[in-house]
């Protein structure tokens, strides 16, 4: 499972750009963090909402991932963030773990939190919906995220 | 009204990391554009949700500064995306849309689009709240997104 | 079409609690509209969120079933609403669109308007996710939302 | 707190026509229940999710109100609600939580379960973002949701 979850990560070159890697893996979770950059942030210094929720969107789509079929692959159909207050300070990590698996859908939260001097701070909530992508689709457009 | 826009998104890492750029600015309308990257990539080879929801965010947010007062900031309090289509290609461009400006709390609209051989797709859509943060908050906790 | 809309239309108890009618029907579009009552309200007098985002869900659900195979029903994944402006006055209507039709997942997004005077003003606007759903279900949990 | 809270309940003629009651209050919590009836279902028997969203969102909007002034009254800026399976059985109780309190805005998660014979299930999850309203509103539009 972890394999799996490792595997498809090393191809996403988004994360590598974020300097992000995988920190936890169990059935219904993966966490992801990454170290905080100037490369990263909006105009107040703040980590971008677009990583932080691309963060999430990983951590969620791979904690899905782990639940699924070993032939499927997971898309995100969809998300919503609330950010709950300003991310910054040392590390980002996205906690994302399954609400209610399914054979095509999986329903997923993500949850993050910034790190300093070992205290953890809530700074964002997600939910998000993945769907399970097979190599041969049983349907017409299933090679799409919706 | 352009130079507030530009003046802020120069200001922004990520931006600069996406190499991303501001291509309209209009009242109530930013539209931002980036070239097609290997180091943005999910593990399938298309943009990653978190690229294109950043870019999204970033246009909405500025497109709400179009409609704000002079000395207002803006940050993000959510948005909700939608995926519609993979994102490959050339090219991606994010719309920015006030739908309903607020002294407060702004609502804009998002869409992001595919271009290849000068053709659009439309990839994804967006709804986002964006809150007006003064230097001088008038409130106890102004200065977080909530 | 419209049959088929309106035929499954009449077996929604709670569009009846809310009188609310179908009032257009077209490829990837229905719009469903219903007079104010007190029995409909929040606190302060306005339509409640949940009749707004119920009558745009339905709306939505039924723009979708429109574009879907002939044996299909439909069921909501997820919706999100943003709130514009308090919903008052003689009568509100939600006209539900489809984005992006699609033979499992289509997404639709839906207006909500009040109606005072032959003015109408924009409440809401909301994004939804839908979900075909058939009588032999393809796979092991089609028979559930997700 | 509590009587606040059922003072401003029994103004809500929508919990009314629910046939909803309050049956939780605490800082940060409110808890809204109904019985299952035919006057509140889709075409397919199982509660209608404007319903559902509906009672989550009385209930987050009211579990803000715990954490907010005492001349504070609350509106609902937004929520998203993720369906995780069909809402059937004997009752229907939404649970609002506060994620965030802030002096103007407030994020709060919302989860809905059935309840038949004493079995919970979980039948939705919902975010959402209420702003405080004040009688003498200090800003321009803050007699209006956002």
């Amino acid at each position: 499972m972890e394999a799996r979850v490792r595997n498809s990560f090393v191809r996403q070159g988004y994360m590598a750009t974020l300097d992000a890697e995988v920190v936890h893996v169990a059935a219904g979770e993966v966490d992801i963090g990454l170290p905080f950059s100037e490369r990263l942030t909006q105009q107040d210094g703040f980590l971008h909402a677009g990583v932080i929720a691309g963060l999430m969107d990983s951590a969620c789509g791979y904690a899905a991932l782990t639940t699924m079929d070993s032939d499927a692959e997971v898309l995100t159909v969809e998300f919503k963030i609330n950010l709950l207050a300003p991310a910054t300070g040392e590390r980002l990590v996205a906690r994302g773990r399954v609400l209610r698996p399914g054979r095509t859908l999986t329903v997923c939260r993500g949850d993050a939190f910034t790190i300093n001097d070992g205290q953890e701070r809530h700074v964002a909530t997600l939910t998000a919906t993945m769907i399970a992508r097979f190599a041969r689709p049983p349907g017409r457009d299933m090679t799409t995220p919706s």
